[in-house]
């Protein structure tokens, strides 16, 4: 099954918001075997909207579109698309009583007028409940058109997505008779490795990918290989995904550290936990982008113990106890700080293990000797230290992110 | 001056990567008068690349593209462009010294053979250099149409936009004697209140913004309330803009903090600047997103210290001076903890302000009493401390961003 996704929003197009939305659909209607071939990104305004979808539906017959089905005045999808299905709207008088009821839960009554317009709906369309928010979905079908409206908040759109709209799509296409085909991806994730230095460690292996589709994705996280297997069924699909996967990680060596969507710091608390370690991170640079990036990730509490961000000198000095003398020889960005700071987070959080992150991340503060994006990283594992230092490239966001991505990374490669 | 953007890459229709590109271009082009009317997506596939071309050539003329001119076997913008052209690809001998030169400068020599085919570009096209990476940019002109390509790397792609595209096109619309007319936004930012109550107070200043839209834009960190003008000469443009967005701040009120891109965290080190004082946070659930929202800001160093991460309660206790006592009383999440927290690193790190949070991130961890989303802030300024207790909705990701946000604001209404 193939189908566009519309998302709208001035804020899309002007580059206020990134289109989370389009991504999310894209990715979990992939792994149902539904491809979206195309995403199309338009205005609030009726007309773009309404050229937007038209054109959508006769090139595949399904659209599923996100945005302005909110309450307020810049919401108008709905409207254009009960126009182009020829249906009137018409108040639905079980959806004005849920709404009612869910400004009475959260004690907010009565309910803003405005909100009362969210209970139309184009004639014979059905209404898909809404958990999360006020905008309700809508599946709206004739007989040879399909168009599903879900609004625009992202964590509304996620729910709608997975309780209302998977299941609805998969029934459709187990009674269309079709044989049960599928989109499917596998990412070999890497980092520490320029794309074209990967593009030459593969490129032995490209050739022979059958089927599969190869894409070089890089990013400040490293590099990812996501293979792609269109249209194949379900069985072969994974069989060769996995194969494949297996073939390119061996390839990335060192570089290679998970695959799919896993993070490198959950990788990182997976071996720390496999060996009943127990982690405290010192940041400077990154000012806690590392202990964030570990937090993230569920279940982190049992080995992620704390630590602390030493921005100030005077900082690095009281709670890390880096000796004063060895900022004042070496600088806050050198070898003996950043060791310093590992040795001291572990002592303070008696952990027996520790990470530690001193950089220049710009604009300011860069000298010949020490330029921007230079940043100093240490991993300590059962009383040895390594240390080492990078040249990041990029603006100060894409160092630091860098930084804290080459921080785990380094910890990981001590722990394998 | 009207186009279209074609973003390409398969990984952005799976979902696997934002379109972060679509929307950089978005707001550089926007700010020099410049309108996407629409933005498409379509994978690395040369069909369906080359319809996504030719139609947005149909509709505006002009259309900048991204992504699909690296090295590797997926990248095939430029052939279907020379195609629809109908140009040959020829090479490009001062291309080929030029990326040979950074082959040397970054001590990477010979240069891989993939990387040769970069320097081919449709007969007659002009290259735009691209000082941040391998792939360069090409602007493809007749008589009738302007193809732009770019390269889907963030940082070329800004890097280029920025310095070759926007003064090209600015020339271009200088030269073709049109009234200079912009597109221009301003954003009004609050935080703290939900968008139909937003809505309903600014409602009476909606019907007379005149020629300006007014979009609402939720996201975790508040409602954002974007004024826009289309196609105005650019002194009524900035004035309009300028005064409905005083107007829409006082009707916002305390959840207003500041407009445009500004982050609250910018704001927070302002007002901390102003009265001379320097901060230190205490995190829990929020493990580092404090400190690196802080530190996100260029110069922060001068207000902001540093802070400790307690994940453990062991590390509030060893590192904050959280009493045992409390924790086995009150629990991690409560009130008197949070203000120990924030008592104990102002305490510790020797500053006059602090901030601290604890909560519960989910999915596990809640109870009846304390369910998933529960966060206790405190915000210490001037030996006083205020606690808030707030319940977030949303998963971990969303909770915790919600409590950084919460924290900072907090602050921000102290500080006032």
């Amino acid at each position: 099954m193939k189908l566009e996704v519309v998302t709208i929003g001035t804020e899309l197009l002007l580059g206020y918001t990134l289109d989370s939305n389009g991504a999310d659909l894209g990715r979990e209607l992939a792994a149902v075997g539904v491809e979206v071939v195309r995403r199309t990104s338009v205005a609030d305004r009726p007309d773009a909207i309404r050229a937007a979808l038209q054109e959508a539906l006769d090139r595949t017959g399904v659209v599923i579109t996100t945005g302005g089905l909110g309450p307020t005045r810049d919401d108008v999808t709905k409207a254009v698309a009960a126009e182009i299905f020829d249906r009137p709207l018409v108040l639905d008088p079980a959806l004005l009583k849920a709404l009612e009821a869910r400004f009475v839960r959260l004690g907010r009554t009565p309910m803003p007028p405005l909100n009362r317009t969210q209970a139309e709906v184009p004639q014979g369309a059905s209404v898909l409940p809404n958990a999360h928010g006020t905008a309700p979905g809508l599946w709206l079908e004739d007989g040879e058109r399909l168009a599903i409206l879900l609004p625009g908040v992202p964590r509304e759109l996620r729910g709608l997505l997975v309780e209302e709209v998977l299941p609805r799509l998969r029934s459709r296409a187990a009674t269309s008779g079709l044989t049960p085909s599928v989109v499917r991806s596998r990412t070999v994730r890497t980092t520490g490795i320029a794309e074209s230095a990967l593009a030459e460690r593969v490129a032995p292996l490209a050739e022979g990918l059958g089927p599969l589709t190869l894409a070089f994705l890089p990013s400040v996280a490293g590099v990812d290989l996501r293979l792609t297997a269109w249209e194949l069924p379900a069985t072969d699909a994974d069989d060769l995904l996995a194969n494949a996967a297996r073939r390119l990680a061996e390839a990335a060596g060192e570089h290679y550290y998970g695959l799919d969507d896993i993070d490198l710091a959950a990788v990182v608390l997976d071996l720390l936990r496999r060996d009943g370690h127990r982690l405290g991170v010192a940041e400077s640079c990154t000012g806690g982008l590392v202990g964030g990036r570990l937090t993230a990730v569920p279940g982190a509490s049992d080995t992620f113990l704390g630590g602390v961000v030493a921005y100030a000198d005077a900082v690095k000095t009281a709670m890390l106890d880096v000796p004063a003398v060895v900022l004042a020889e070496h600088g806050a960005v050198s070898e003996p700080t950043v060791r310093a700071m590992a040795e001291g987070v572990q002592r303070r959080l008696r952990v027996d293990c520790a990470v530690a992150v001193t950089g220049i991340a710009g604009p300011g503060g860069g000298s010949p000797q020490k330029p921007v994006g230079t940043v100093w990283l240490a991993a300590r594992v059962a009383g040895e230290t390594r240390t080492l230092c990078r040249m990041f490239p990029g603006d100060r966001d894409e160092i630091r992110r860098r930084a804290a991505q080459a921080a785990l990374d380094l910890l990981r490669r001590v722990l394998v």
